[in-house]
């Protein structure tokens, strides 16, 4: 029996594995990847004590702290969740390789990339169709390229795409760029970026690689534009279909109050996966950190 | 009139200077000194990031990242809120220097140490009494010194002043102590640590210099034990008295929701002065991100 199962290795599981870790707790932390999407991040400039770095830098600064702890817990790299089975008081959790007991939980799983669900998405992806700029913009150097999205995100992929590709249209639905003003200034004064607001994709066009893009216009007209990569960044969807007993919103973001418990005793949520205020890594922190301090002080009296 | 303003240096106060700072908002940070009580802990080895680190030198950091954004915001540091007045749909803040207008204000001020209120206490401050061991600690080199506390700020100046001091006390009012289990380990293996449970202090005793503590048992006899030092760290207590607009626990606390919003329209709360928790640096540093970006969505709206 564990005292805990933490399923989810981005920056608010990290976070809650080393205050567990000072507990002396017996725990696993779970994780397909260490990193989760902070990894995906070009530029992270508002975790505060670190001024500009990539995701890929942060996540192995958490990573060698979590290395001064390893002995203090089972980290399952790669091991993938299953099924939770709910037992009297405790959980049993199946992943692909085997089951384990816990008394607790702390579900950090994190958010998915949303797709266009649109013709050849499928299809290209890997082939010039991605939903990862900091991973494959370089493999754009010089080439025309479309960025589908109008958040944070998009603005992010743009801009790091700017350093490599010849000429990038940006494409969103909205008439305007919404997010961080310091970003929507860079992507509106480049001259390598155009805006294209008041749009939608309708497809995506190719023979062996991406060639095109089919764009619907606000007075419902296609027309094909040519290009070389689709950026895809259209928002996320929590990662929360394999967990049924806890209430979730209509976005399916898992509900927590202020000490991140969830409406089931002994499971807590943190990050992402949850309905908090916004997906920041420093918020993503402070909030599985204050889950395992709750999930502690729960364990001491349970 | 500016968009917000946020009262207090600390790293919720920090945290959120950044956010509030990279959407071009106009606003003041007032912080008696930035860094806050992280100025005060000796080893922070829990803000997912950073291996082991003094306070002082994390304080640093996050001082550093700020500097990255000095010319989109007022630093006030040194002024000090002598109080508030509401006016209409916004705030007026008075300090020692000048009023200011605001829409919005952030509540970070944190917490202020708690007094053990004994004879001797006031008399000998800085003549032997004291509350922060991370300043003063070395200041005892070979002496023997009594701390006082049962919990981590306690253990933590224990472990500190074992570096220098020839003989620790640590005298508590509960039979054990209470806390990180890896201090705990650390303090009672310590050669040089004595841990006194059950004990309260009933006077701080001598002529120009602390020279002796009056101990009472559960027993209630008092005894006389010889110190040259006596450090203070009983507990917290919120600094929230200047405000009167918003609601409080029974400690003090400000209440807040999980999007840090208190009891009233306008006014956010983060950090050590919230009954968030458990007071952390990560959870600071979390919680005030996490209120800056809901103050950003409401002063959009607004």
């Amino acid at each position: 029996m564990y005292d805990a199962i933490i399923i989810g290795g981005g920056p608010a599981g990290m976070a809650a594995a080393i205050y567990l870790a000072r507990q002396k707790l017996k725990f696993i932390l779970l994780a397909k990847e260490l990193g989760g999407k902070t990894l995906w991040s070009s530029d992270v400039e508002n975790y505060l004590g670190f001024h500009l770095l990539s995701g890929v830098e942060l996540v192995e600064k958490f990573k060698r702290h979590l290395e001064d702890y390893k002995q203090d817990f089972e980290l399952h790299e790669g091991e993938l969740v299953r099924g939770i089975a709910l037992q009297a008081a405790e959980f049993a959790v199946t992943t692909d390789k085997a089951t384990y007991e816990t008394k607790t939980l702390l579900i950090a799983t994190g958010q998915a990339n949303r797709k266009l669900q649109v013709p050849g998405e499928t299809e290209f992806y890997g082939r010039g169709v991605t939903y990862c700029a900091t991973c494959d913009a370089p493999l754009f150097k010089d080439k025309t390229v479309h960025v589908i999205g109008g958040g944070n995100s998009a603005m992010d992929a743009a801009l790091l795409l700017e350093k490599y590709a010849a000429q990038i249209t940006l494409v969103a639905v909205n008439d305007e760029l919404k997010g961080d003003a310091r970003l929507k200034n860079r992507c509106l004064t480049s001259p390598k970026i155009k805006f294209l607001g008041g749009s939608r994709v309708a497809k995506i066009l190719g023979q062996k690689f991406v060639d095109g893009i089919g764009l619907m216009g606000p007075d419902g007209t296609e027309r094909k534009e040519a290009t070389q990569g689709v950026f895809i960044e259209v928002g996320l969807k929590p990662i929360s279909d394999f967990i049924d007993f806890v209430e979730k919103d209509k976005l399916g973001q898992i509900i927590v109050d202020k000490r991140n418990r969830t409406s089931r005793l002994g499971v807590w949520a943190a990050g992402d996966v949850t309905d908090v205020t916004e997906k920041q890594i420093a918020i993503a922190v402070g909030e599985g950190s204050k889950a395992a301090v709750d999930m502690i002080s729960y364990l001491q009296t349970a």
